[in-house]
């Protein structure tokens, strides 16, 4: 336990996410997108640091995009890109960014093929973008994602958000080249003891594995086991081994099990 | 529609939520108490305006609870509440309002009742406050819900996190006295037509009813409609006026139904 660490991987790439919607303020919507991006973003080992969620007041988000996209290497906005008036994203990330809004000519004529005779104004305000942004598209999803520099514009329709998940993969993969294989990864412990009990237990793999996250987590109402431990990092030898050693500290009769 | 609307009601109290946790950040758990925070502040007539989420750093937190509890009536956190290293919610708290972190005697008394001889240290930072805390309970929530001016220290697991809300309530309401009555409301109507469609009528409605909230959200997979489209106030018969006049203003065939 004594042996002193490896050296530490570079610091992860780091995101945040800004969810744009009174619906979720409100509570008539649950949020739904977060967890998937969270988990998109762990094996590729890009860090999500924060998240904001902000009403559909265009001033706020605009001071949100400008001040988490400088903070992050990525930020991704989820909500507000549909055709009516609560949906300010694409003028929020423009004025964020000092650039127009202007209209995608191939996103314009996508959406004039699709509606054809019943097109309306309403419709083509689907084309509109920032000036300069990218149009991320892959083989399997041709209506592009708006990413202007750092900044993807995802939707906030739960169900659409996850089809444009693989174009953001796609491209991160490209963009993180040699940092590639530096996922998270993530093992466990499940005990009967509860976490006041385990407190010194932990405090002493936290110690020795400065490089490994350490979280307790209570169950309720679960007999099979009373607290889960969890040992997160980029290296899978060292969060394994962090795992063993605190697995070693425990008493006769635990742990329940681990994955 | 030209009759001009009613004075605005005053300004509703506002809150935030600061949710704590790397859990939550990095997808292994699904935030489940914002939402639940939002329906119960709702018919309060309290306005959720900005949800945060941290990792478990000390300094990020401290500077989040200074920022969120000068700007808003209520600041609410969720988790890091527990007795292990990751649990860093009161020292936070404490160094945001510039107060020591202190163990409350009938806390640590009611810890030692309950644990006998199995009550180990890590047990008793269970008691730790910030000084001056109010410990708020009811008559059915024994175990206190700290409390430090408008800043309400929520744990982060669900099941015990739903349990603070009666007492959340209770206090609230309380100290709303006179605004009572002003909860909000929340009426919709559920139509077949698109977001482009309906631009046009949601932009009359929104122009004629400035103190109602207007909301569209486009519905996948659902076969009975494909629009739900929200009206929210603090008055309900604005609200209802709102909703009927959008829906006097739609084509033969719709609403689908309204509620």
């Amino acid at each position: 336990m004594n042996q002193s660490p490896p050296p530490p991987l570079p610091i992860a790439p780091t995101a945040a996410v800004l969810v744009i919607g009174d619906e979720i303020l409100s509570g008539k919507v649950e949020e739904a997108n977060v967890a998937v991006l969270a988990r998109t973003l762990r094996p590729l080992g890009v860090l999500l640091m924060r998240v904001v969620v902000v009403m559909d007041d265009i001033d706020t988000i605009v001071r949100e995009v400008r001040d988490l996209s400088k903070a992050h290497d990525w930020l991704f906005t989820s909500g507000g890109v549909g055709p009516t008036h609560d949906d300010v994203t694409v003028e929020a990330v423009s004025r964020a960014f000092n650039v127009r809004v202007v209209s995608s000519p191939p996103m314009e004529a996508m959406l004039r093929a699709h509606y054809r005779e019943r097109c309306t104004a309403g419709h083509l305000r689907m084309a509109l973008v920032p000036e300069g942004a990218a149009l991320e598209v892959t083989a399997e999803v041709a209506w592009p994602t708006i990413r202007f520099e750092n900044t993807w514009l995802l939707p906030g329709i739960p169900e659409v958000f996850r089809m444009k998940i693989p174009v953001v993969v796609a491209r991160l993969k490209q963009s993180l080249g040699d940092e590639r294989g530096h996922g998270f990864v993530s093992h466990a412990a499940y005990v009967k003891m509860d976490e006041g009990e385990l407190k010194p237990l932990l405090d002493c793999v936290v110690a020795s594995f400065p490089d490994v996250a350490v979280g307790s987590y209570p169950k309720w109402l679960d007999p099979s086991y009373k607290t889960k431990v969890t040992f997160d990092g980029r290296d899978d030898a060292r969060v394994l081994s962090a795992r063993d050693a605190f697995v070693a500290s425990l008493p006769a009769g635990e742990p329940q099990r681990v994955d």
